[in-house]
């Protein structure tokens, strides 16, 4: 009989047991620390209406959304980012009690070209708060971030902070209307990709004149050291206040927060991608891996919940993209990776004793260490090199003659030695 | 503008925090049980080529699978179950040490059609144990089930066990061939669902004679208390003994690891769905609660791993149903909800102390205490009926004359009291 070729798609992945368990270590702290901070868990489902998911404007997300008809002829897709069903069951659920904080760690879907570190399916861990139009929200938002990445220890990061009224009220001031002003956004969001003389041919192709696209960039380009140098381009456009007020309001909160002042900065630049962001937005970069692209990124969008209800409902959050942490973390070494979750291995050398065996784990696992029993009676040596290759750590070997004295042999792996100990002692010789 | 009618997908749900908090506590709890086994995690991709999907025959589950083309036209499907893509994994990746124990809790999806704890996507616990041909591995993968139920709290189950080799070889003794045998297993397997005269009829249909009809349904009927009355078939069907002679070699290993004898059961008429058993089979069913059908289920099969392999490789494994289970545990009222994974609140009285507030909020986190900070100065009435709303235990209020004598004001929500402590010792306040 022919064979299926065992295979995946195009950028999907497998992942197998040292790197899920690495994955899975992870997850835990970045769970860990939303809930530090309050957040709950929300699931919602992988498939929706495609409706839903597009929202009002489909443009790029429609090319990039895993999109069908299910057998009952419904147009649904599965999911592509985890913020827009957020808004869907905001407003679909009105008894819930804001200020709303929800997290949410799940895989979202994406027919990208797969590339380094992009893949089509990926994780997403998403924190929001949702009903409150302060910047303290903000804050807690930038600081939550800042200490999951400690939390997972990683030193070298940067936040870069921006506000989308800071942006799009200078364009105003510039005369731009609405469209040319998201259309600038999506160019301006491009800078670190294609450069600044692209970026002045892609604004010119939006009918802007040549000084206005310079002044963009220049704009953009504007050096913030700190909230005094906010001030001086706020004389030169004074249309900007609201946005820069904002921005004062969340560096005093962030300031608390956040002991150490090296690790956010206003990036005037950062535009971010999604129509949906409002007010403040940012991206987290690792310092040492810039090719990475950003890890984490999100913002305030104040009126997304209002495509599904009547009314608008303020929110603020960001994701985490777990896979492109990872990956950079990898490259950097700073993932332990390790085999198995099994502490010891009960070997199995004479058929006579598996009754004993059989017990030995038993009550080794209801002691709450992990066990692994051999399930096969053959060369002590196979046993052995199986331990080691699965990075078990130690090794259980009782044979009739052990049984006599009551003994037991306790090998190490690791450190390649053996002693002998009590049987009685066993239970005992593992607990710290 | 027209609003989007916010709402989800038939067969499809939203956790909500309360329902997920207890969820995610219960996927915790199988996770470390089955790490405790010595199992480890293995994640694979929810689309998959279809032809990896459906196998060699599709049947039953090509009507129920999510199967649509992607946008490079390629023939791709949701996942909807853990074992054949496990299948696919072991014959990818030859470098697998063997035996390899791993699990995988992920959601899965099947166009069924939605009732009473049936959904269209729901959560699988799965654990497999590939590379062994021992009976051993199969009273490991049952005394894992009967561990993690118990560790759930579960107190009124029952595991059903058979072996597809005792029906086959009674069928064939019968002189029903290959076909015929597949053909009947899946007519037996509806006995619950449509009763004996319904079993009958269909028999007949398959062009089998009233007698031998009546013969399955009789020895499928079969009450075995113990190995002894298995004695008493095996003489009157000779055939069955290779069959019996696993099941012995079974019982020996679960009875050591399972004390309570009232926790399994041989059943004759257990044949399980998928036509890929080859031996062991299993069913677990909460004795309270037989309208949920099985809970958990699973069995041998070793040559499912072949369809994508030169060569065959020994499996046996199992499944929780998450979704299920948790239905009925709530209906038993064995789920503890709770709304909130948050401690304490920490109320925001007057604006000039926002410091205070934002300091002693990172401060308590810092220890590990999960806090909720509200984000508004709007009356102590509407922050502490939050608090009682939201499940959280403290709230802590901290005006400028508590400020002024070191104090702060600790109040038990649940026990609607409070008092009043020295600034200085809040955060041992909390430890235990």
């Amino acid at each position: 009989m022919d064979k299926i070729e065992p295979k995946t798609l195009k950028g999907f992945r497998d992942f197998l047991p040292e790197e899920q368990i690495a994955r899975q270590k992870m997850i835990e702290i970045i769970r860990k620390t939303y809930e530090n901070f309050g957040f709950v868990p929300l699931e919602t489902p992988a498939l929706e209406y495609s409706e839903i998911l597009l929202g009002k404007g489909a443009g790029e997300t429609e090319k990039l959304i895993y999109r069908f008809k299910d057998k009952g002829g419904r147009d649904i897709s599965l999911r592509y980012d985890l913020t827009v069903p957020l808004a869907r069951v905001m407003a679909q659920y009105k008894e819930i009690k804001k200020p709303f904080k929800r997290y949410q760690i799940s895989p979202v879907w994406r027919a990208e070209n797969p590339q380094k570190g992009r893949y089509r399916e990926f994780y997403q861990c998403d924190a929001d708060i949702v009903g409150v139009n302060s910047m303290l929200a903000d804050a807690e938002i930038i600081s939550l971030i800042y200490e999951t990445l400690n939390n997972l220890d990683i030193k070298k990061f940067l936040i870069r902070i921006n506000n989308r009224k800071i942006i799009s009220s200078f364009l105003k001031s510039l005369g731009l209307n609405e469209k040319e002003n998201t259309l600038t956004l999506r160019v301006i969001d491009k800078l670190e990709k294609i450069g600044e003389e692209e970026v002045i041919k892609e604004l010119l192709k939006i009918d802007l004149d040549q000084e206005k696209a310079k002044k963009i960039l220049s704009f953009m380009k504007t050096e913030i050291k700190d909230l005094d140098d906010l001030k001086k381009i706020e004389d030169e456009y004074p249309k900007i206040t609201e946005g820069v007020s904002e921005m004062r309001e969340l560096f005093k909160a962030v300031s608390i927060f956040i002991p150490d002042k090296n690790k956010y900065q206003i990036d005037l630049s950062l535009a971010r991608g999604f129509d949906y962001y409002t007010s403040t937005i940012f991206e987290v970069y690792l310092t040492d891996l810039k090719n990475f692209g950003s890890i984490a990124g999100g913002g305030r969008y104040d009126r997304l919940v209002g495509l599904f209800s009547q009314q608008d409902l303020p929110a603020v959050g960001f994701t985490i993209g777990l896979d492109r942490l990872f990956a950079a973390l990898e490259e950097s070494k700073l993932i332990k990776k390790q085999k198995s979750t099994a502490k010891i291995l009960i070997t199995f050398l004479e058929k006579e004793l598996l009754n004993d065996y059989l017990k030995m784990t038993k009550d080794l696992r209801n002691e709450g260490l992990n066990v692994f029993f051999y399930f096969e009676s053959v060369k002590l040596g196979k046993q052995l090199k199986f331990a080691a290759e699965s990075e078990i750590n130690y090794a259980l070997i009782y044979g009739s003659q052990e049984k006599e004295k009551q003994e037991i042999i306790v090998r190490d792996i690791l450190k390649n030695q053996q002693e002998t100990i009590k049987f009685d002692e066993l239970k005992n010789y593992f607990k710290i």
